[in-house]
């Protein structure tokens, strides 16, 4: 086959498969700002957040100058299971919209997970095994995260305790089965096994719980239980070097065959998707040696990078994480319950943040109907099925291309599928059947959550 | 790379995929038996099938000497979306049994319908668009057919009536859900909608349906309805010959490492997957060109090869489908209430019932707590999270590579693994509560469906 001619899907061969993650901070002039203690507002050190994270992620997290990260053979041995994963050229698409424009999706969801978070999760799960640990704890809200570390941590033999939200835990019995499946237990959150979930519970009996809240659980118990840690699945800085090896496939398979992508899209909750997929084409562009359109799309319903605050602000619903400095809306701000999809944490990763606020990347906020609308028409035509959050980038990806088709511009638009939709049958009979609303916080409602974030010298100014 | 290295996935080149399927009854010296029409027990001719199936699918339904056929281009073009389907070297599940045997597995779980059904799918839905139908029927129990005719259709821009079993209907609402999202009407059968509809549930009210009886309302709506046929996932010649691109991705794969499989391993319900998968090596052994020991794996509860009987058989439950020749339980028979998968057909394919009783292959049959058992591991180790269905290959895969554990043989074991089980989460909790049970029908079970067996002369001698 010659170069130019293009595949529907490209895959790498497992020689080309990436060897190191790319720390795009360390070309970043400007760096995204240190986690602060929240009692002495001082940068984290190592010491402090060993008790909480594993040493080896302590130091990636903190590692702001290292440009590549090796990935041990074990986990480059776990990546060949499920990666390559396929950048597939949307001919189908293209031509349903009859646009001029070039389509490209990095699918992620082809694994048992079903989405990209496996990248990240058996890097955690390996970190804590050559650690000695017996095991970690999490929180997962739609499920996506629970699974993909349930799934590591079968891998590694290690015990995995997962705090789910509990309004999923009981409308996605499925979700909870899976990680069962991989030997993990689930607990709904709040719950009475932790100190802040009892306090929780106290204060809002009836609550429903929410992401922040299970935050809190899982590092309490993780820090009161020998030989355990906390591991997240978004927003860190060492989520995002994990989810790097999304981007260096892509640009891998993309420059074997000379493709330039105009426009790079992807759905932005905490940021490990988006993050993971721009980040080494973010690097040539703050190398100056190329230009491109990063594009983050959020829910209008949890806006933060559109329409939070760049500030510090807690992590958690308990206090008890360190505050990262982040576009957010406030770690009190749930998304109205109409909301389907993921992608309603409350604030965005620092290393984004700072992006963004550097002007590096734009950032736009569609609805979940129209959200909804892109995805089953992309469904209709490429056949996957795709995920509510990855379908917030086909949103943006398919008005770019109608954008194009007025225009005539034949550009390259490049997305991040992140995962198939398969548990969120729910969400799509309630478009099937004309019951799904769209719904924008008021800015009252925006200043509620805003009110929650801390004051202290230089912040929110 | 050299060709010796064998990577953990062999995904074939675009310009290797077959561009021809194979028909595996060209090879075959005592052809499988004809369909029969029900009323004169003459050999079902093209005009008499007409009504039913589309014209080429009638073709390739009575084509027994022909042994390559071309895959129209436009189907090729759809199969490059979510093919080829990788062939995996299960390294992780041969460590974690510490066997000396080789396993790999070709795994069809990789796109939206979740299983092989799709390769037949969209041939099916391709030739009644090309004959210039409004639309197609057919059933679906579990449901992975009727999503992947769902899909075929709306690649197509066909409509797509289906007839689910009611009880799959009432518990697998998110399946259903899948298939509306690719616009496709689903009812439950047994339905006020058709004729044969009525008459159950008049004879039986409170029934929760059957696949024979969604086969017949299936039918008589394509028969009834201008402008439609009736499409079947399984059980057909020409089903076998469209999954024959399974088989020879495989062999193809196979042959550019040179691997030689000593064991190919497929599960059982109406022959699609198995026929499709062994069909070129099939063909290889018929032509005395080589010589495997190839397995189908059907449940305990519905054991049509191990424990049915060689004869003409009714196809549906209605008796509005011709005659089949087949190892059959007899069309009135219906697994026990606690049978959790699929492959609950009471008959199978004629040509592997012509195979199997000539002596081509062998059957065993598998209980379901001892299948899930199996599914568990694999899923632990090998990450996908398999079906019910595909999960009878993996109990006896796993089987042989103990057994050469205790030889000390490193055979070389193939088996298909049909798709994965998102949608059979309700199974999977059973089994982790607790609450799945086994099921053995008596002989004295067996005979009463023997019993709807037609009696002519030469049938069941």
């Amino acid at each position: 086959m010659s170069k130019k001619e293009i595949p529907y899907k490209i895959y790498l061969e497992e020689n080309e498969m990436p060897k190191k993650w790319y720390n795009v901070r360390a070309d970043m002039k400007k760096k995204p700002a240190p986690l602060l203690h929240p009692g002495t507002l001082q940068p984290m050190t190592f010491d402090e957040l060993r008790p909480v994270f594993c040493d080896e992620l302590v130091r990636q997290e903190l590692d702001d100058t290292t440009p590549y990260i090796d990935i041990p053979q074990e986990i480059c041995d776990f990546y060949r299971m499920y990666r390559p994963s396929p950048l597939v050229r949307a001919y189908c698409l293209e031509k349903k919209l009859d646009t001029p424009a070039k389509i490209y999706y990095k699918f992620e969801g082809n694994n048992t997970s079903g989405s990209h978070k496996l990248n990240s999760a058996i890097a955690q799960a390996y970190y804590a095994k050559q650690q000695g640990l017996k095991g970690v704890t999490t929180e997962t809200g739609a499920g996506q995260w629970g699974t993909a570390l349930s799934m590591a941590c079968s891998y590694f033999d290690l015990d995995c305790k997962v705090y789910m939200v509990k309004v999923s835990y009981e409308q996605k019995p499925f979700r909870r089965e899976v990680m069962r499946t991989y030997g993990a237990s689930v607990t709904p959150s709040p719950s009475e096994t932790t100190e802040v979930g009892k306090k929780i519970l106290a204060d809002h009996p009836g609550t429903t719980g929410s992401l922040g809240c299970a935050i809190s659980e899982a590092v309490e118990t993780a820090t009161q239980s020998e030989g355990y840690r906390y591991v997240l699945g978004s927003v860190l800085n060492q989520v995002l070097l994990h989810q790097s090896v999304i981007g260096i496939e892509t640009k891998t398979a993309m420059d074997k065959y000379d493709i330039h992508p105009d426009i790079i899209i992807g759905c932005a909750g905490g940021g490990s998707n988006l993050g993971g997929l721009i980040s080494p084409f973010m690097g040539e562009q703050l190398r100056g040696e190329a230009k491109y359109q990063f594009i983050a799309v959020e829910p209008a319903s949890c806006p933060s990078l559109t329409r939070g605050i760049y500030a510090y602000d807690f992590c958690d619903t308990g206090m008890v994480c360190p505050l990262a400095k982040m576009y957010t809306l406030g770690s009190g701000f749930i998304p109205s319950a109409n909301h389907a999809g993921g992608l309603r944490y409350h604030g965005m990763s620092s290393v984004l943040s700072e992006l963004y606020d550097q002007g590096q990347m734009q950032a736009v906020s569609v609805e979940q109907t129209e959200v909804f609308k892109a995805a089953e028409q992309f469904a209709r035509v490429e056949g996957i099925l795709p995920a509510p959050e990855s379908s917030h980038a086909i949103r943006v990806a398919i008005d770019e291309a109608l954008k194009c088709r007025e225009t005539g511009e034949e550009k390259t638009i490049l997305f991040g599928l992140t995962g198939t939709g398969y548990f969120d049958m729910v969400a799509y009979e309630k478009f099937h059947n004309g019951e799904m609303t769209d719904y924008i916080p008021t800015d009252a409602e925006l200043q509620a959550g805003f009110d929650g974030i801390p004051k202290f010298p230089g912040n929110m100014e």
